[in-house]
């Protein structure tokens, strides 16, 4: 494991502005330079992106599984809608880690299925942006297993 | 309130051509003409664009509400299964009336569930390009109450 | 179009002391007033009624159609259970517009069927009494049109 | 058996009127005149009324009943809704036999529950102005069998 | 009209022993004899038949329609559950009266859907033998006001 | 609280001739007897009205409501459909005790939902005409409580 | 009638302390004293056990039904999943007023299904501690009526 | 008939490499080719893309059919999600025959809905890269029958 | 492959009279003729049935894999509702192109299920008679890959 | 009981070729012969047949009844489907045991709900060829039980 | 195998007393006596537990897998309800019959689900006491076909 | 935080044992361990139990939040029926992170409910034992911010 792909969905550039009560007041950029951080000290480097775009998520999941990355994805609102994110997942072969800032079981039953979570190695949901670090911790758990 | 964005989704480009005994006659074109003098003469500043993309959508809502611009949005097919374009009005606290050419609710089952209604102020549907202008009224409306 | 009928289902004699949170302050007298000036412009006459009564409202649109009047119809909560006013509506061809002070959609799931939605020209919710000034417009324009 | 209460719900006034492609041209009038003509043959009065208020159905389902009259129902579209009116016809133990003009279970699907049938002797549909005469054949019928 | 085709389906051979609480205590026999009597005096044929087999009714009710016949079909259990008998009368045009004994709206949930009502002219219900008789009358008055 | 309001839905007036074997063999007369005897006894004045019309109920509660006067409410088949009698108790913001003579969830499925218990302080059902005089000591005892 | 069973269940030893804007905070002694006080003035003891296992509320079911005495039964949660419990109340042909604290229609959707209420004499809820006294004071007048 | 637009949906690029035991082990190139040699011999130009992103494929139905060209459209897991898609091809009444490399009908029930279906021609599914050339027999052979 | 066997369901023999606007002007002779000549230019035999009994479908399905003949299947309505047919195919381990004249998903909702395709090798649908030649060309396409 | 008649629906002709890893090797010849031995030792005859088409199983369960002689019914795929063999074991006051090889509830969800079962005296399913003789055994049980 | 063990879920302890119109009055105490003797025979030990309480039955589950024994489980009303002890059978691989005294199938819909029938090898429901008895003699019979 | 308590719910005590291809072939025991030394560590004492029985759990989680400790749990297959578990758990405003070994969304149905996630802080699914870990690591990380 050399890299580490980052991937978020639509919507989640305005994290820090967009319902704090819900998602807290970290911005994508916090998350970003936290994830750095841990990535440094293990000698990986990271891939950090986000579109508003389901095409541009399935294109970069290809990409990832290509170069053999683990891939932390946060699909938001496409994670209950995009068969084709799905698609991705499971046709490119591509290791993932779901992650979310809130808890979506707990939210609006349009958010109760999970595309992602059918092809998803394991989820990580509700801890805000540290849910992005522990997802972190779950790969470097895992490679270090397999190493 | 200086300037109204009103934001179009798929297939809205082909309005005239496309099925004129649902839809009517009269083309976008038209209709922001129509928009436009009646926004000349509230001394108001009118955005009109039209994308097939849900990205683009997504992202125009971020930028109108992060400009404080109410929406006039007619997300099209979008309206009945983008939960990211009801994230990013929810999101981004963006004043959203809802236009429709034709009532959806009269229309096959599919297109009865609104994600956009959800979180707009108002819904306008069924009365072809009229609708576009009665959402201008009500916004003007609406901001007169304020002042 | 010598005039335009304004029907009112049940509860709404309540407006203004009921919920104003949902439905805001102003009265179902409120509403009339400001119809009546906006029809004396147009030189229009203005049939105003209420009624908790479903049998009442069957009658009215009967009537209204015979009398080849357009209907301005606000059928409170019988929108969602009431198919005999369905009938009526699409039995006598009565051309209506449907208004809701609240947003249906954004309710409870017990509000998101209309059956008046099905057969009705348009609908305009969510804008309080405004709702009923837009469908008043509607009629106005669309009566331009034709002549 | 000495009257038959024909009893017909909402709309059915507009009968003749009203989409005739799906209902035909004949009157509730017409429809009266013929059972009359029925009735007189057999010796039998006959009771015939018209409302657009679930109310006043129920009311005389119980007055029927508590005559011992049998009765021919057509509750138009509170067929489908009006649990009111089921409750009337079992509590009162009345002897009813509902007819539709149209068969409501090639229409909408909200029209393909029936709360009459579930209490009803009989059901008779889709033979327009017929289905009440067939169904006065059908009581006439069975009080000779009784007989 | 010169012949009347009539219709059985599973299980009808046994009327008469079949839980006659339900189904009354008339065999099939009783029912083609009163029938009889009435074509007779209307000077038409009966064509009567019975089988358990989905298959045959589907070959009688094209035979049926290739001769201009109309037809009395009482599908028994197959009434639920047969889209090809549907498709036989539909696909052939064929003229069909739709009978049951008793009421299978007041039964189990199973015999709620019908997919002969969907293109039968009408449907008597609920009246034991007299329902064939009825769908007869229905027939000849029908014939009478073509004629 | 110097006046209890105690309101009957449809069919309630045939109590005691009504499917005693479900609804035991007292009348809605015994009822209000019973209440006005508890009534005297405790200082308050009884009102006590039925109707078979949903428009009648709807308008009684506004009545109540406005005098400020706890209601006893037996929508009777109303509770399952009515949405406008919901609205009248929300908007009105009536305190409503819900009464049942039997019990809803034990009999049929359409039963057993109730617009009335999302909007009532609470539901007593399944003592006959018992359930009436609880809800008259819940009431007592609630008032009791506050003063 | 010499004793009265009042069996709680899952969660409700935490009352008073638990979600007091739902529940109240009234503890479950304060409930059992207010039991046992009226219990004393009829002649009656008082048996009132809480358990959080489905097991002993099943058994406890069994011994009141085998010691004839009537139950007053709060099954918490479990009035909503446990087909034993209903079991346990039939087979046992037990005398059960099923009771709670809060209305549970007014709820989440998980707990309009009551398999206690199928076969419960009957239910009172929504009125806090009160609703036990209400129960108690059902079963003496139902006790008093057979006397 | 002068050009064939063959469309391809998400994750169509990867064709060869993913999940080969579902989709076969011919890449999208192979297909393209095959298509070629066929078109050639009949004279036929071919136009053949493929995309990750809805708002293309929305645009260039637009396009095909604003040129009257035929389309093959294997839109992949937008089938089953989007009704933008649909309504491109309704609104711009573009001839579309819908193939499928697996049996979508013979998979997950997520892929059973086809929007596409609802408005295409044909579909053709189930053959691997064989789908999309049946796909181009049929348009050949249908435009020789009307020819 | 030495044979292939077509075999048809319930009112297949209808073709060309039953519902033209839907299912084309060609007879099942027509369609007989057309498979004829193509499979004797491939040196096949061709086996062509049809019945209106689902068991006769069943026994030929069975004979037909017993002599590891591929077929070709258009079981009109039985598709939706032959539990027996899909264990034919699947027990015998039957090779099937399932074909239909129009398109099952556009047309009512009970043609959306098929139990054929559940275990077919691939469908064909919408082309009217050219669905069967075409399913012909991908059975003879297969077979040339194989050999 | 002088007789037992052991009932096979469609597809049971191919036990022991068709899917052995779900119903196992032995063939319907070995069933036979298994009861045969079972049946002479008790003194009773063997009635064992196998068909495909639903209205041989409704005559022969009728024919069965008819004689008095208890039935085991394997009716394979229409245990599923077939209303009228339900209607005929209910009709004929037929007594079933309603036997599978395997486990029809842990198989696919269209295998879950059975019509034979709601009228059979018991069910046995899963235990292969044994599944007979076990059935065979509850006969003679319940007969030795009776004499 | 050289003991069976018999596990009993919830209300079993009421046999013989319970509803005997359904399960018969045999007492659990005489099923075990009966099974014992069939044991003895066989030189088989046997246990025999009942519980209410699911727990109890997830761990005698687990213990007698760990023993190599094959159980009869009668999981009553937990059938219907207990994913935890579906999942011991499945986790532990333990043999087991599921009995039902009684045919769930043809009760309330809330018995139709078995998540024991899911895991187990057969099920046999329906005769009583019987059903254990028949059970034993499936296990026996498949001991000796394994040795 | 001074302990932590991790509860854990039916059949986890076959950790290891049971289906190791799903849940990975550490024990319980490995787990304990693992979570005691990075507690000590911490400076955290550790509780660690496992019971079958729903009664234990909510009695867990009630003292758990009595002593203000925050809570991992493991509620196995109790996760998708336990509402009392849910309640326990609202009613003490315990602090919950929600673990699974597996990731219940990708298996079967009756997994993807988790009563447990509508009222836990976060959920952490897939990771086999490192679900445990990665829970602590969440509390730690949440600690350290509040304080």
């Amino acid at each position: 494991m050399l890299a580490v792909h980052v991937l978020n969905g639509p919507n989640l550039n305005l994290l820090g502005a967009r319902e704090p009560e819900i998602y807290g007041s970290e911005t994508l950029e916090d998350i970003r330079s936290a994830l750095m951080a841990r990535c440094e000290s293990e000698g990986l480097a990271l891939v950090f992106k986000q579109s508003n775009c389901e095409g541009d998520l399935v294109t970069w999941v290809q990409e990832a599984a290509a170069a053999s990355a683990p891939i932390i994805l946060n699909a938001g609102a496409l994670t209950h809608s995009s068969i084709a994110l799905h698609d991705a997942i499971k046709g490119a072969r591509a290791e993932v880690v779901e992650v979310h800032l809130s808890n979506p079981q707990a939210r609006e039953e349009f958010r109760h299925r999970s595309y992602v979570a059918l092809v998803a190695r394991g989820t990580i949901s509700g801890f805000g942006a540290t849910s992005y670090l522990l997802a972190l911790e779950a790969l470097i758990a895992g490679a270090k297993r397999k190493s």
